[in-house]
């Protein structure tokens, strides 16, 4: 255990310098790489893959699980199911000797849980891809390596925010010609137990900050996976507690809470007196519902959705702002939390490198440059991989008629469920249209009046249906001053004029604070000091000294 | 405005100091005394409150205000009450430049009011004895300097959690043989209006933190005094808007919002979508009620109400244990949030330096120290101050037929509504009498089967109804390990073997950590690093380099 926490101890003070710098910074090697992970690594990992399918997954009694990969085949893997009431249990078993443990010897733990994690990413890589239909490069990065820098992250920011409550204090008062003398200690204290709620789409790049917070600040976890993404969750707490139980802890400090969609046990965990700190990555619709059923009883950390705005202004390259932006639509198949759906464009057009450009030239240029991203059919399946959920299918199907389609969806060739992206144009009042979250590969162009009611308006629909980035593209600074003080305001991170190789998409740990609870998107940020400073609280003894 | 960051910076350095070491720190003396206060401070003090009775505070429109002294007279001042969204129009007016401005000046500012509340502490004891009920010296000491030390304390944490956020950070991540570089800006933008929700019985000391804390971390606040303390709040308010119009800032960035127990706006303005934070002090039914309209839509910060618990095991000293929590018991006739309500002892009773003392001698020695320490009227007055709300009496009334009465409760001779304090004994198993708040001047000495089950039921009564301190008095060290540990889960500040001049009533800003928000007599601590941390949201931009 002591160990564990020399060994990575070099690596977490470089993680809590780079979250105070927000200088680039990442522990994990992101290329999926022979000469990184091992020459054999990736096909091992495909082994190891296959040889999960089709069985339960570790013994049990009640076996859950019906994952199926978006690109065609039923993963057939089960999951021992436990009752609310024993996990629980459980967990309050195995929390005290976690809770009491130094929090240096803890993270110690942490960061040879997620040294194992990134060992192991390839592996992942295929858990992440067959049950998000993320493209394989993506389902390793964002699932490995950058999930994994998350999860640092946290645990960066719990060790500096337990670093400063003292341990002891020698308290002199003077009184008169007397000195009224105390001895007082101070211990950080966890919550309780933390109820992790995962997603379908980034089960651990969305669920290791929660997780790993709670963990550093001594709190035992329980892990409660979208039923369509189990895989990647039971992987990552199976390899938690081997570690767990190397360092001398009951691994019932995570604990893997698997269930269906008939018989969902979110809530019931959720409301369970014992557990102290909620984490949900999921709808607005469910989050609402924990909200009211928590009513500020526990914390709750929430990522739930927004309606992601782009305005163009103005550009000095308009060939790198469609190229920048098709991409930013198609990664992923807009199945991303980050990415853009409301791209708001005056009637009039706008000034670029190129000459004025008019509404529909702009929109032509758009669709031209997600014709190009898409026209090789094995570069489009890298880039929009698959469509988790088939009721987004669906959705495109309604989005369609809300406007006039610029640019339909269509599947690529194949078996996968594939769409490539919608673009729908529509008026700046049609807000029944565009002012709703509509997730997945469906975006809007919206014709308004200027540029200034373009700012305006998605500025406001960020305050009020929320937003976890925005980008803007302008020449002229009076503009992008405007921007930046109505976005800032409207609580979302701000890109400009991206042209290039970074997309509005892509957070980065330690550099990127992602949400900021300051608007319906969620009530948290990934990470800031709020994220982890309420999963402990303060404990203080005093008495006269001897 | 400057010269108020300038004038205040060395106080500010000392204070952020002393919150990391919690060793004893106060910036504000806490003896009203002429050497320090001025010889004539006293006298003109008595004058300008005189000067303030039986007409309006300020003029407006729809006076309200209906404040009567505990200690006789109805004060018949009357305050202008403006209607919710009109104080709301007032804030957003004032707050942008507010929020802009530079967290150092905006920490001068309010360094510059609380210098001026400490200057006119004489006026403010005046006040808040006037309308809470407290004596002199604690109405001049916690409604003064300690309360001035609690606002100093939360503008402390403030600049601390406000400094780790770095204003630009260049990234520049490696990407094969080429580097992606985007400069980045942050910047700490306020919640929204802050909303602080007053108590009647300390309205400074509690409403400070809240105050303070939003203020410095940028946000316009918004102050709701209880209908039977507006005096104090108004006092503050009027200096803050001084201050604020003297360094140029709009006056409205502070606003008291009085009402009357008719009319109550507290809902109106917390649910407002405008209000960003709410802090509130009072009892856990209206607390309750606001944690369920907010449900988590906004950080709610509380303090509600606890049964503090006493456990008696052993002692090296007797006489100074009885001594200790008669003063405990009388001080402020139990209306404190920190006043021990239920003494656990064993029906064997304890040893002491006295030898073994039975249960009945235990209890005749409480009620003994009690009694001689409120021998003397005019002592018991100054302990006691009067009783705030006339409701207290009624509890008083119902109290004594839950058990038996081991000390009754009195009026003391003169026109003050007062009471000394009610010591009744139940058994351990009557949890329908001491497993409530029952607020004023009421304790219970509960007989339990021995010292194991009175140490179990306090600190179960604790977690599940809330405490805010405990006290426990043991010669045995395993004893006193075993309480820590179960107190420290049940998330109360434990003081240990009190027998001197140090109360366990009282919590010293810088030091003791008041409230743990991990137990239901509150959802926040005053102050730690959660109090300050969801006041506000950092804003990014990012941009590719020039």
């Amino acid at each position: 255990m002591a160990e564990f926490a020399a060994r990575h101890q070099a690596l977490l003070d470089q993680a809590i310098a780079a979250a105070r710098s927000r200088a680039h910074f990442s522990a994990y090697p992101e290329a999926p790489s022979g000469r990184i992970y091992g020459e054999t690594a990736k096909a091992e990992a495909e082994a190891a893959f296959a040889a999960l399918l089709g069985k339960p997954f570790e013994g049990g009694e009640a076996l859950v699980g019906d994952e199926r990969s978006p690109f065609g085949p039923a993963l057939g893997i089960t999951y021992p199911a436990l009752p609310p009431a024993t996990l629980v249990a459980r967990a309050e078993a195995a929390a005290p000797a976690w809770a009491e443990a130094d929090p240096a010897a803890r993270a110690g733990v942490l960061l040879e849980i997620l040294h194992r994690l990134n060992r192991d990413s390839f592996l992942m890589a295929n858990a992440v891809m067959h049950t998000t239909g993320q493209a394989f490069v993506m389902a390793f990065q964002a699932g490995g390596p950058h999930a994994q820098d998350r999860g640092l992250e946290a645990v960066a920011y719990a060790m500096e925010e337990l670093s400063r409550v003292p341990t002891t204090a020698a308290w002199h008062k003077p009184a008169g010609r007397d000195t009224l003398r105390m001895d007082k200690r101070f211990r950080a204290v966890p919550r309780g137990i933390g109820l992790v709620i995962g997603c379908a789409t980034f089960p651990t790049w969305n669920g290791y900050p929660g997780l790993f917070a709670s963990l550093a600040t001594g709190n035992a976890v329980i892990v409660k996976p979208h039923p369509a993404a189990i895989l990647p969750l039971a992987l990552t707490i199976r390899t938690a507690r081997t570690v767990m139980a190397e360092a001398g802890f009951a691994p019932d400090v995570v604990q893997l809470a698997p269930d269906t969609p008939e018989a969902p046990i979110a809530e019931q965990l959720a409301t369970h007196p014992a557990i102290g700190i909620v984490d949900f990555t999921g709808g607005p619709v469910f989050g609402a519902r924990l909200r009211g059923l928590i009513a500020g009883t526990k914390p709750l950390h929430t990522e739930e959705a927004g309606i992601n705005p782009v305005v163009l202004h103005s550009t000095a390259d308009f060939a790198g702002l469609c190229r920048n932006l098709a991409f930013s639509l198609a990664l992923y198949s807009g199945q991303m939390c980050t990415a853009p759906q409301n791209i708001f464009v005056s009637a009039t057009g706008m000034d670029t490198d190129q000459g004025r450009k008019s509404f529909d030239e702009v929109a032509a240029a758009i669709v031209a440059a997600l014709d190009e991203l898409l026209a090789d059919p094995a570069r489009a399946a890298g880039v929009l991989g698959a469509i988790q959920n088939p009721g987004t299918l669906t959705r495109i199907a309604a989005a369609r008629r809300l406007g006039r389609v610029l640019r339909d969806s269509a599947p690529l060739p194949g078996e996968a469920r594939t769409a490539t992206p919608l673009l729908v144009e529509v008026l700046a009042d049609a807000e029944e249209a565009w002012g709703e979250e509509r997730f997945g590969p469906i975006a809007f162009l919206i014709r308004c009046p200027d540029a200034e009611a373009a700012l305006r308006l998605a500025a406001q629909s960020t305050k009020a249906r929320g937003a976890i980035t925005a980008l803007v593209h302008s020449t002229d600074d009076a503009f992008l001053a405007r921007a930046e003080a109505a976005f800032a305001k409207a609580g979302v991170a701000l890109s400009e004029n991206l042209t290039g190789g970074v997309f509005v998409n892509q957070s980065a740990a330690f550099s990127d604070y992602h949400v900021s609870g300051a608007n319906p998107a969620g009530t948290s940020c990934l990470t800031d000091a709020a994220f982890v400073t309420n999963r402990f609280h303060i404990a203080m003894v005093r008495r006269p000294p001897a």
